[in-house]
């Protein structure tokens, strides 16, 4: 990140480790009996007989994925949206998480009980609930974790490698928000159209929408998904590699946001590659036969979240091998590419 | 940590994240179909369908929960063998984990290669697979978490809240021998009668036994258990508390390990109530009603962990409300105590 890195500045006490639990996270458990009010060794989880879980679990580290002095419920927020999205990229319906929240003593009762809010403010909107967690002590910054916990009818869930040759690409939302939202934060990039623009692209960043509707709707249409984090040039790569095919990516049918638009329209020398390459959009990247495409159209409808197609699957050969992602220009000129996403900063 | 905190030394360069996946993490998940070689965007587990999911997590800092220059192996053993412990203590059988690394650039691939020799040595010494993670970088110190996955016939978990007045308490194997330890690799204890008690006794902070096949034995015979990680008497409190119920503790009764009992005999100014109080034993406590006392015996043998009687469950009264541990010294007199446990570090 190239802002100086604050240091989270909260004047109150860091409570001890069971005030933390009691106080700001056993609140957070009270709807799922499993959880054992957080009192217990470990927590249970019941799963109907036809059903499967699906786990995921991502880190956030303050100075690394978010500023320190970002607000308290927005870093929540994002922190367990992340993990949602990766549950939607496999079509699956959230059901429960658990928190790892590692502190320093510069993190007060003020910044948990913020903090806690946003958690219980997403626990509400996605309908998931704390199951467990541990809470420690850091000379270090702050280190959050979350492992969530989704269902999904046994056998459909949704991966990365049922790619196949004939299949098309499709992309949900838009793209390239929370690189320009990330540049805005960052100070690197400033100027956009209107104050609302400004807002909208870093609240993309900071307060990603999982596509949950989206994935589930797609169980059964989709042949594989992901979720874009890493960019989306370096996710569809992914599913390339996994379903062993090559992708053929048509650039000027990425879809960008109305604010996004505006900003390029002023900022001529800023590269469309961000678009490619920017990460943290959390929107579905998947492919479906063409049979489907009806399919694709009416899940896209269901779940309310535009979905444009902006590309294929074609079958491996000596110049695209497994994994490879060929990027059109409008002309179908072939981009030269010399990244295909990025590293977390 | 009394110990000046070292950092770990290690002239390899880090890997960049999917490298480390690749090399590191990947060969760790082969025994797991569901683990989808890490290359999905969540893991899937299955569950037979009169089971139920039991799910912990632990996290541990360097510099607070272990020294960044302890052998990385050992680092690895304790992560897993924490998290197992809880499982342990719930009954249940290990089934999968998932691991977070939060690294800074002073860990490189010889750090790395050590670490996950440590976790597959435990992966097959335990039974358990690697079902997924996430590796991220930091400017702060090494963080580690795992979530740990056990199975459970449906209903058979061992709770904290089962305790009931009149059931026995036991505890298994010796207690205070990994808070001797951490003295001892601390330098503020440093006499021991033998090398090879000086060695066992660290051995028991570094590698703790997670006493699973007891906890399983445990399941339709104990009414109550925790695993001793915050100290014994915090442990039982822990147990009373959930189980709205007081303890009678017989101090006398409480079993030392040889070595302890030689170290106790060389320093007769080292307090036994660091016996009470010191946490990371990972020894099983637990209650069961009389007539189950040859049961517990049984499960005792079966397991091959000796087990002791250490006191019994009480009903709250106006001087003992739910959750008070009452100790008595070997003449019968309630020991006067300031503590009953201690916070990590």
């Amino acid at each position: 990140m190239t802002r100086p890195h604050s240091t989270v500045a909260d004047s109150t006490a860091l409570p001890g480790e069971f005030d933390r639990i009691a106080r700001y996270f056993r609140p957070l458990a009270t709807g799922l009996p499993g959880a054992l009010e957080l009192r217990d060794d470990a927590a249970l989880l019941a799963l109907p007989a036809d059903e499967e879980l699906v786990v995921t679990t991502d880190a956030m580290v303050a100075g690394v994925h978010f500023f320190p002095d970002d607000p308290p419920d927005d870093i929540a927020a994002k922190l367990l949206r992340v993990n949602l999205s990766d549950l939607a990229a496999m079509g699956a319906t959230p059901y429960a998480y658990t928190l790892v929240t590692v502190l320093p003593r510069t993190v007060g009762a003020n910044w948990l009980a913020a903090f806690a809010a946003g958690l219980k403010a997403d626990q509400v909107r996605y309908g998931i609930h704390l199951a467990g967690g541990d809470s420690v002590s850091t000379a270090g910054p702050v280190v959050l974790m979350v492992t969530a916990f989704g269902r999904l009818p046994t056998g459909q869930a949704i991966l990365r490698s049922g790619a196949r040759p004939g299949d098309d690409l499709y992309v949900s939302g838009s793209i390239g928000d929370a690189a320009l939202g990330l540049r805005l934060e960052a100070g690197t990039l400033r100027d956009v159209a209107t104050t609302d623009d400004r807002q909208a692209l870093i609240a993309r960043l900071r307060r990603p929408e999982p596509r949950l509707s989206l994935g589930q709707a797609l169980r059964g249409v989709a042949s594989a998904a992901a979720d874009i984090s890493d960019g989306l040039l370096a996710d569809v790569g992914h599913i390339a590699s996994a379903s062993g095919v090559a992708v053929v990516l048509e650039a000027a049918r990425v879809p960008l946001s109305p604010a996004a638009r505006r900003l390029f329209a002023l900022h001529h020398s800023e590269s469309p590659t961000l678009v490619l390459s920017g990460g943290d959009d959390y929107e579905l990247v998947f492919t479906a036969p063409p049979d489907h495409a009806r399919a694709v159209s009416a899940a896209a409808s269901l779940a309310g979240v535009p979905v444009q197609r902006i590309g294929h699957i074609t079958a491996t050969s000596a110049d695209t091998p497994a994994g490879a992602v060929t990027v059109l220009d409008s002309t179908g000129i072939p981009l030269p590419l010399t990244e295909r996403g990025w590293s977390h900063w």
